[in-house]
């Protein structure tokens, strides 16, 4: 897809300022890799949810071209976007909305404000460890681009079970629980053994040693006494406010 | 839990036969096993699905006495029971129901009949081929089991993908799919893909040699370029039938 | 060590009623192979625990030498027993102790009696499952043998916290908690989280699929998010009892 | 080799330019690494295919050294070049192609243009994803480089199906297929289940978590349940061209 | 599918003569396990290669359902049969071929006799160690049945590699190579730099202790220095062997 | 938390010095972190151990946040700090003490000074060689800031046993061993073998190739032939100080 | 090779009396197996160490054969021959020696017997524990069969490393030292910081959990502190005495 | 051990001259680092191999101290050196040999000359591939620091193998052979098949994607079908000349 006169123009002025390299700026000019590009715009129809541009191991470009031909009429959403390629998406869609903490970029959504349509929580995403936000903001920030109301409870992990007693009322009015957890991921087994509500859980990468990156929290959960979990990939906060939202749309 | 005198005969008539060994009948009759259980009744309050009997790797006294004492006022279920248990506790409970390709027994219900209160398919249950159907069936049993109306469709992995065509209505008008697949585990992928129901996806240690008994469609799954897809520890037909469970409750 | 006039009574008799079968007995008349063993007597002193017969892997001659030499002045227990092992170690040491479901044997102790020196309990050994009563039956065992005052709790996994309610006096009073799990492992983490005594972390070999023999408890114990924990082997429960041994032998 | 007075000049003119390290200038000059390389000269005749120069852990002076050894008569390539590698032998090499999104580099022959001889495409590369495209990339100029007609079809997945719609007659008319995907790879499955001709699977490690660096399509890829599947390492483009190469030139 | 008189006829004899059990007799009769299947009969036509029944895991009444089904109008392959199933199979239909060491049970074709239109070998399996047999004769049957001219060289392995002297010339003439071995996995890294042919490789579980019932060979093969080989999963014959038809059926 | 005015001033000069980014000052005056923090206040009265901050994985700010709520009335430790946080937040906190080659950093108390109430070791930490020294030293901060009296001994691996001799009377002294160990690991079996105390096991990172990053030693410790081992998590000095602290204050 | 008249009655008396199976007669009469052998007869000249017959995974057959074959003129040695084939050996070969426990079978050779030629012990075979005997049998076999001085001692594993004491002057007189540990495989470091001599590493599969049979040992042993250790496979005892042959013949 | 006036001078220059840091000038000064280092300076009497330092992981100042020490009477070699700490080892022992490749440092030796006394090769190091020089010289090194006769022979991989030819006469006049392979290592198989001489074998981390680092090489070492092959860790020339060093010595 071309670029119109105002991208140009921003192109041009993030070349003189020194935030796009010349080879970027080149690249993008030429559109010399998107003739690669076969994207899926029927997705939205058959799925309810429309493709995703996944941005790691992707260059600038690649991610520049399936934003733009993917936003022409929707919002699209792009993910694990790294903190240079962040920047630079900012400055070729000023009007665009980057979460850096999130690795979130998006067009046409703003990922960092609640659904006022959604008073009641409908998806809750609690954390065991304050490490683990990255993850869960990946997946609060999907979750309201999808348009549910979701809400973030964190740093309420076993080792101290009783910071879950405030949130307990919320966690039983809430229709979906993510439940995102590194080291030995024990939460989903604990809220699967208090909730009513499907639990859906993402192991995180946070941890050490023995914890293989990640690897520990997955087999936990794949392994929960408790059923009722669906696990999705480790890191994986996209997925699971997918699989909320598949869960949610089902019932109207 | 004592037993009460009517099981108290049956168990004397199957030692006299031979059904029953002398050393479990002298345990069961001792109840000197079950001293160290603690069930857990207020489960399902709590999250509605009541406690379930795991059998792998308990005595025939251990989830006989389980399901005596689960069993008083509800129904109760038992999952992967051998073949030589099932027999057993056919005997023990001579109104039981045993679907032993299933592996499940129970107490109080029929695992083997649909429920006609279920005519449009509510969980639709698919494998790959016909090597996944024990795992495939322990999620209609347990499902039926739930009350879920359930109903199952064998043969349509990937490597014909043309088979899917007939069941497309089925599968479009389901509120969940549970999708069983061992090998590559290609089929909640492709499922994911094309409708917009969510995917409980299970993957089976059918395979060999580089499948490492299920845990190459377990990582596939994992995997799934298509989002919306939660996984299930391997051969865990029981725990994919209560996530639908937790699903489709909560629309009601 | 040659046997002594009644254990070649015993032999023969155990021989003529087809007890024994006549190669082992010739094994043991022979003594062919205890020269190849070389014994650790003075590791009581060194250790405060004796040397102990591993089972596992060796002939029935192999375990009977080693049980006869280290057993002349001192009790000595033997671990890893098989069912089969068992029967005939009972027949050749007759006042001997079998405990099959511990998978221990012992002479000169009385496994399966608490000590009544101990009325205040000192190791709590709590499990997650009834599936991981074996393990917890060997720690419990061995404990005896050691002369610790222990006592077994059951049943309490994360799945159905509230369990743990009615033992909260007993687990803070205990001096040492072995917690046993399988599936996710997580009992040692709740616990470590709540209360003051050390926790020694048994994982099980309990669990299908992705628990991968005990893997997945194993990991998750060993990433605790509670501190305080340390783990030991999968099924080792006799490595748990005599950590705590060590532990509560250096308070007096 | 000693180098010819043309390379001697371009070499210093590369060293005043700041192009090329003293280092690297010394060493070229000295020769001092490439005593201890042992050419294989005559695989070409053996094998169809002849000696190529693996780039990932050699110094430039290797790889140097052995394309102007092996480039006397014959064109020759290198694989998975670096960045830095690439550059410098651009200016060691002025004649020599250089595919820096591929990792290729070669002498005698233009990786970038397709083959006017070959018509009807003989080999058709196929990718799941824009991601996969430098291993795709690697394939395809190694298949042009070997004199192969090659064409190349991206972003096809699984997730959506039907983009494989309008290249169904391009696959059926292809000699040999490459697959090549990251994630699930599930592709080659479902084109070995519709295609006749062989499919060469190629694994990336595109993905992130339980994926483990293109662990998972590997194993998933080796399973497939569509049969006629040959499999090569993770990232290994290159290889799938050669055996591209192998299986056309028995042909004629 | 219903029997026909004379299979009933068949039946009813095995099971006076206790050849089948009254179990599999009765399943086989109410035909009720074959509702789930769903053949692909259209295999053929797409993929140069028929739907074959793959029997790990399945009960006999599906082997027998399926073999009936698929082999009304062609012939029809099961592979990893076990010995009890192949005795039966052998029984249930008499005039089909049972190859036990193979592990292979087809209808309509002969699997021990090679085909006399193919004089000149067309595919060479060669395997390293004699342990290798069973697979190489899987490949050895699958391609006599999908009618290709193959022949079996054995022991070749790298321990020796004088032995390959005296099939240099076979080697050299076949147009696809099978190289089966276990162990280490060396032979096709071997035979890839010796010949033009596309090397198809087959790891086997053949070895113990750090072997990983494959895996060392598999990895090694994949890793092959050799570049032009295709790997097949482990164990996997007659995979290799489909691969092969496809290589060679292009040539036609 | 808001800052006191002493902290804003000194955060003003390192700005102003540039110690501090411009965004980092920015975060920590908006405290826009911390909303995210739920900390566990209680976990000093029911564990004995109040909660220590885990550092890797956080930014600056939410590591500044949680030391400052913590350590409003009580010490607090931080661990695995890295080289950049450390640095800076020892400009955040002047009072605070920063050890670098633990990795710890902590308000309150001095980690670098052994206790003097501590006449006699309590603590004995023996590393195996002296690229363990960080993980022994995480051990002996974390010890001291407990309250322990901790002694390091280094360098007393399996390759040269002599070693241990003139340590043996401090050996047979202490209450508790930390024994920290990389490469195989086999300093705890020795120590296991050879003393009456609990023997604590840390493995570490320390070694290369089929070390795979400390899994060896891991596997060597949990596979002690010596019982009375605990093993933690690999380079996790910290957990085993916090278990030695859980052992020895039960003995008050 | 046909069977010679002698072979021949044999035989037939043993089919009489039902110590070999009437489908192996059969199979030894028709030699149809042998076809497939290709013996490398030539292995002693080229190695020093001439072809052995390894046992695990063939059939009877197979190995009588081989056997047969080899030992024209020369002892031959089968090594992991099960319990049932080494039985079926002794009766073809009655001149045969069979050693159960090490689990080899020899032609032309006594197991049993040490060499009187050597009175002072070539190679001294230590085992940590009394399990690991079987493997330590099958070195010391095979160290005999290849004409070495070789002896045994048992049970000086690390738990206790006194009981090397006695045994220095041995370990220090000899050439070569063979270390057999399972468990966590501490053995030959200790050993490789004590001596002169080269030590050959051999893990065995004794242990259970996370020992992973064999796997911790052999990481530990690669990873061995002490240099100067060579390893060979898991439980291979017969690799061990080959190299130690290669080592100790080079010297004379 | 303080420094003499010499090496302070050389110090304070190099500080001056930005070759060492400050900090680590303070260190040496100070020398409190190497109060935590027990050195092993009796270990070349007991094993004939002196302690050797191992570089990685270790400061600058710890690997400076321990040469001090070991390096005052005889020479001392230290291994796995980064390029950044050689360069600054040579600025502080001016007389000291680097070998930047080899990763190598040492006192009292050249690693770069042969040793003119050992005209017939003793140690003959062969490498599959030039990637696998690095490990190729630290054996190389490591043999001449030792006195050892050894020669180096490159790029003789089993893709190639008519390469071996012309070094069959000094491969069979070798007295021990270091095979040093990545990829799939297949070297030390086919010369263990061809020699007499005891095979060494050192996997290294060459290759990619499903190499894992070298742990496909050290499977496939493991596994070699030809027997007399001893293994050392990947990348682990060092001790493979080491234990070079103790079968040659053994011979004299």
């Amino acid at each position: 897809m071309p670029m119109n006169p105002q991208e140009l123009t921003s192109l041009l002025r993030d070349v003189a300022a020194g935030n796009i390299s010349c080879e970027t700026a080149q690249a993008v000019l030429a559109g010399n890799e998107n003739k690669d590009l076969t994207l899926d715009t029927w997705r939205q129809e058959r799925t309810n949810v429309g493709e995703v541009v996944y941005g790691q191991g992707k260059t600038l470009e690649q991610i520049r071209a399936s934003l733009a031909e993917l936003g022409r009429h929707h919002p699209v959403l792009a993910t694990k976007i790294s903190t240079a390629h962040g920047q630079e998406l900012k400055n070729l869609f000023p009007n665009g909305c980057l979460w850096e903490e999130a690795r979130l970029f998006c067009l046409g959504a703003d990922l960092l404000a609640a659904d006022p349509k959604a008073p009641d929580s409908e998806v809750l995403i609690v954390t065991a460890g304050s490490s683990d936000l990255p993850v869960a903001r990946e997946a609060l920030g999907t979750a309201r681009f999808l348009g549910l109301g979701a809400h973030l409870v964190s740093d309420v992990g076993v080792a101290g079970l009783h910071r879950l007693d405030p949130h307990l009322p919320s966690l039983r009015q809430a229709r979906v629980i993510i439940a995102v957890a590194g080291m030995e991921g024990a939460l989903p087994s604990v809220l699967g053994g208090l909730l009513k509500a499907p639990i859906i859980a993402v192991p995180t990468s946070t941890g050490y040693g023995a914890n293989f990156a990640g690897l520990t929290p997955l087999l936990a959960m794949l392994n929960s006494c408790a059923p009722g979990v669906g696990v999705v990939n480790i890191d994986n906060g996209f997925g699971a406010a997918v699989l909320a939202k598949k869960i949610l749309t089902r019932q109207e």
